[in-house]
């Protein structure tokens, strides 16, 4: 059985921020949903799609990475939750649901299976295993648990909070006995922040004409542990309000363009003075905790201990707008593109 | 008894870098040679002062740092060597030899005793104490041991590397199975990194107009180590070229006005991609491991596996021009000012 396979299509390398014109929806491919005999491979249907900051880095002609880049002219690779259609793979069955690289696409022929997840279904939500339960969640868990060595009563700050890693680590550093402070873009999300995920306090940095200032104002004790997801100037501001022994987890600086920030960290001299740790980290180099992370925060939601929040979008045809919105903070929550609901 | 005192004072603060004209020599002061009674304090005759570059931070005008700041008009503070004249501690006899902090003066009045030691006197030059056995060895010795967690046949590159810290740096992660590479400011400095220090290799980065491309073709497998002292444009060149899960030491900024570097560090996404840990240290955090560095280091000297480099400058009138040049690289080795040879 052949079928039209809708597509989103990598047009070709960027510089700078990317741009929804440098993706396309490409109509009128086909795809059989057979897997290739003896090829090992299955075939899915993609019901949900993640959008992620870190792709923007295989958007770049970039080889030195810890991805490669996406192939120009190729269909737009990411994490996914997708249903088995048809499989050559003995460890894969049609009806099985799995999460993992899949295409940006209705139908994708999943070669790779390199953390590739099947799901056992209850009651929480599908998409959730791309967001709470996928990479991003487990980013949250091992950067804040593995790299920002907490203790209770620590004070934590978290910038871009509302985001599909941040506001799991902000809930965690809660649950932790932490003192939890969030940045983000919108009076919405800072809202959010306060009165759905539990931070302590939380702010809009742009309404903060001098970052350094407002964060004395929620850390008049100083900052232990900065969760650093923007770079840039709020990194800057972060360096002169840690405190003694300070952790700096570095899992993102949306604020740059991926390589180098033009304007760069001129107050690095605090990390002597203040003997400040900073360590950048990929959920990668911990797979061996997912099973551990999952029991865990499946049971913190089971218990309603945590929430997560979601920006969801119909449509394949929405996701490339949905992507590039990612880096100017249109998404409140963790972007994901609903595919087809089953 | 009342002697006259020359001394070295400490004129007002400074902006950048320090100027000999920020210290004056004063003559005609009178000191008495007898500690007061019941002060618990004592009298010493200063033999050896100590120059280092984390001095430059006390003539600012900022008290956010780790140590405060001079006193204007008073005699500058530093670490020295000094032989005890009269005391009211029992602690501390004449005759005895102490190390620690004192002041850049003929004969000073101690009443501070934190961190000062009793030397029992060998066949260890007596001013080594301010260097390889004081606070720039110790310095060394926790920042590779502690901070940068060394494995054998790492791959390690140290900056201002014939300096009082790095000198050693390079030396012990020789011995430890290291590849170590070093960067200096004058041909006789790389000449005395390959020849005497037992450098694998080491480079003039005055001559190099590619930082980054020095760094590949001395480490053409990348840095797994790299002991930072100067910051900077070599910093981000170091970025560049460390290897995954690499490890930044960072014990200095020299290059940096010890407070904010004008043009910044603009690749710190680095830390990510290739998962690295920085961490700003100062020794006084480890004192608990000075017993053993005593006994470990002493060990390798006398065992003729360590050597020390010192530019020593004769008279107390010598310092702040010596101490000035520690900013351009004037020295040559660890910087001693010998106020009296007894």
């Amino acid at each position: 059985m052949e079928v039209e396979n809708k597509q989103i299509i990598f047009k070709g390398f960027i510089q700078g921020m990317p741009k929804e014109t440098d993706m396309e929806l490409k109509i009128g491919n086909k795809i059989k949903l057979k897997a290739p005999e003896e090829s090992g491979a299955f075939i899915v249907k993609n019901l949900y799609l993640s959008c992620d900051p870190y792709m923007r880095g295989r958007m770049r002609h970039f080889h030195g990475s810890y991805i490669p880049p996406f192939v120009p002219g190729s269909v737009i690779e990411g994490f996914g939750v997708s249903r088995v259609l048809d499989s050559d793979n003995p460890n894969f069955k049609p009806g099985d649901l799995v999460s993992g690289f899949t295409g940006w696409e209705e139908y994708s022929l999943i070669q790779k299976t390199v953390q590739l997840r099947k799901i056992q279904q209850d009651d929480i939500p599908l998409s959730y295993h791309v967001g709470l339960l996928g990479m991003p969640g487990f980013t949250a868990y091992v950067g804040f648990y593995e790299v920002c060595t907490p203790k209770k009563g620590d004070y934590v700050f978290v910038s871009a909070a509302s985001g599909a890693v941040a506001q799991l680590v902000g809930q965690l550093a809660k649950l932790h006995g932490c003192y939890v402070v969030g940045s983000a873009g919108t009076s919405q999300k800072v809202d959010l922040l306060k009165n759905k995920l539990g931070f302590n306090e939380a702010f809009n940095y742009k309404e903060e004409p001098d970052l350094d200032a407002a964060l004395k104002r929620y850390f008049p004790q100083g900052i232990d542990i900065y969760f650093d997801n923007v770079g840039g100037a709020m990194l800057e501001a972060a360096l002169l309000n840690m405190r003694i022994h300070g952790r700096i987890a570095v899992c993102g600086m949306v604020s740059q363009n991926s390589v180098s920030d033009p304007q760069g960290t001129r107050n690095l001299f605090n990390l002597i003075s203040r003997r400040i740790k900073m360590e950048g980290f990929l959920q990668s180099d911990y797979l061996h905790l997912y099973p551990r992370f999952l029991e865990d925060v499946i049971s913190f939601y089971k218990e309603g201990k945590i929430v997560y929040i979601e920006d969801m979008n119909e449509g394949l045809e929405s996701a490339p707008a949905a992507f590039v919105g990612l880096f100017s903070g249109k998404n409140v929550g963790k972007q994901v593109i609903c595919v087809a609901r089953e």
